[in-house]
């Protein structure tokens, strides 16, 4: 086995945790000696061990002189675990293989730093595009101070939203309802805005067999309008917040219940940036926007999105009296459009999945 | 080999003439004996020999006591051709392997009768919908007596023509232009409106590499208003047939150039049915529809559609001041739009490609 196949194996380990170490990264770590594999490991939930001790710990006596394989750089400060550096170095490791570096620009390259130092070789970069690929959203919360965006979608294939007299009406078949879910899982929480509450009323909770969290479920609602007798508040299933703005009337809308927040912006509009700045605030990492035609083109005209998943059915609406997906994005001729990435495209029973990134 | 494995093989020979024999169906044939192919051929031209004439005359007289492989039945009439079924039953072929009936309820199964009479074994059905999909084309033109219609459109990522001003504004890539002048190759005829004409000028001619024909121009000019300086009047590379109402000033517009034909019919309105009817007349197989927003919607609206290819490019142009691929359909709720059934799912370049049907 050479370095790509084995750092392969660490990523595979990591993806098993999808969705469950938010606020963490996905972090995986196999250890080689001698050719075999002697310890392996995950990082698994937020304050629980890091991959690199997993491993360490599996490896026990065995780990000195052997070579150690780890997704991410081995931190080197004390959080709320010790360093896996100082670990490693204790362990009497050879040499460790690193796929990305931490993206943190305050400690990246320290965890290595420190490891060299003490004489461990290091090498890096080995699969870095897919580890930094799989950590997409903690890079971005790092990078970029805000939770990762995605914007989901189901249309028709002429680009309409089902919607007539209001209310939408579900266009494509199980297996996208199934992929919802999952996508759902994958984020820490959902945003819509407060029209799709009062017209569809959605539960916003992850109903995929054997679930291990349920996201927060965010509703934009600049006048606290929300109705009471919403399945958003009368369902505690998972945490509600509804982001409002500075003139909202908090007060005369009585006690909700434990399972509900409401956080007040100092604006009195509800601002995209300001609401994702909130939420950066509160370590929500990632969201997944499901709202109506007026959030989607609220996201996109602010430019914060960084996946856009659609789910196109095999019908078409037809282009008067319908609803378009998005609204008005003052395009004045098409080299002014939006440019995607088309990243991934996947046949779901009768309908279509497209995940596409902005191009920068 | 067995029989699948073999009529595989005639359906390749039949493909490989694909676009080249309208208003003939593509049809391939191989003789096998004692395991060893000794004749194959295909149909190349309309007016010239058919297949199995090709693969008879390959084998010879070895065709004594062989089995032959055609994935059409062989005919059994007098054309511009003789019968082919006596050519087989002359030649002494043991055994007949056919993959679909002749369409035609006039003369389906006479061309097994015949040959059966005569003493040979024929078996059917090996591939049948294989063969059947080969020529759909054929056999809608023949079921249905109109041309196969195929609506081809390119469009954004949210179901917009990138129209601006009134001209269309081109959206995908080099992949896209080259699978366009491909589609073109397969159909008798490319249609579009006046107003495509008018407003965007295009050639409407097939520019792929060493193409063996043109598809003859159909223009829809209800009021013979075409401008005389356009590239499909003023370019003789394609001929070029304008189907006018019954109250178009034919003589006022003076005298076209050769290739073009003015073809009129006796309503004023130019409507689908009575234009498709026309082209049939006129033995045009096949039509792709490469019309703007207008004629998109008459055509689906007619319910005479028979393939829908949808070019996806990476964009979003969003709702407001934009054009959508189709008009008004009179949808009141989802489940009354049109539903298709997708075929075919294809990544072109940065855009996609798919092929749908309409749902019966």
């Amino acid at each position: 086995m050479d370095d790509q196949q084995i750092m392969k194996q660490a990523l595979e380990l990591a993806r098993s945790a999808a969705g469950q170490t938010s606020p963490n990264p996905l972090v995986g770590s196999v250890i080689i000696k001698d050719g075999r594999i002697i310890g392996m490991g995950a990082h698994l939930k937020a304050g629980q061990a890091h991959a690199e001790i997993h491993a360490l710990n599996m490896a026990d006596t065995e780990a000195r002189g052997a070579d150690l394989y780890v997704t991410l750089e081995p931190c080197s400060h004390h959080g709320r675990t010790g360093p896996c550096a100082d670990a490693i170095i204790k362990a009497g490791i050879r040499r460790v293989v690193v796929a990305v570096l931490d993206p943190n620009p305050l400690v990246s390259g320290q965890g290595i730093q420190k490891l060299e130092n003490a004489g461990v070789i290091v090498e890096t970069g080995v699969c870095e595009q897919e580890a930094a690929e799989l950590n997409r959203m903690f890079f971005t919360f790092i990078r970029k101070n805000r939770p990762f965006v995605t914007l989901k979608h189901a249309i028709t294939l002429d680009g309409k939203i089902a919607v007539y007299g209001g209310r939408s009406e579900k266009i494509t078949g199980p297996e996208v309802q199934r992929d919802v879910h999952k996508l759902r899982l994958l984020h820490d929480a959902i945003l819509v805005g407060a029209q799709t509450i009062a017209l569809d009323n959605p539960r916003l909770t992850n109903r995929f067999a054997g679930s291990p969290k349920q996201p927060i479920r965010v509703i934009l609602d600049r006048h606290l309008r929300i109705p009471i007798e919403s399945h958003v508040i009368q369902v505690p299933d998972a945490p509600t917040w509804i982001i409002v703005g500075s003139q909202a009337d908090i007060d005369s809308r009585g006690t909700f219940p434990d399972h509900v927040r409401i956080l007040q912006l100092d604006t009195p509009d509800v601002e995209i940036a300001a609401a994702l700045e909130l939420l950066a605030e509160q370590k929500v990492l990632s969201v997944l926007v499901e709202g109506g035609q007026k959030i989607n083109t609220a996201f996109l005209k602010s430019g914060q999105v960084d996946e856009v998943a659609t789910y196109i059915a095999p019908i078409i609406l037809g282009g008067e009296g319908t609803v378009s997906v998005f609204g008005d994005l003052q395009t004045s001729s098409a080299s002014n459009g939006i440019r995607l990435e088309t990243q991934k495209v996947e046949r779901l029973g009768t309908d279509l999945k497209i995940i596409s990134t902005l191009k920068e």
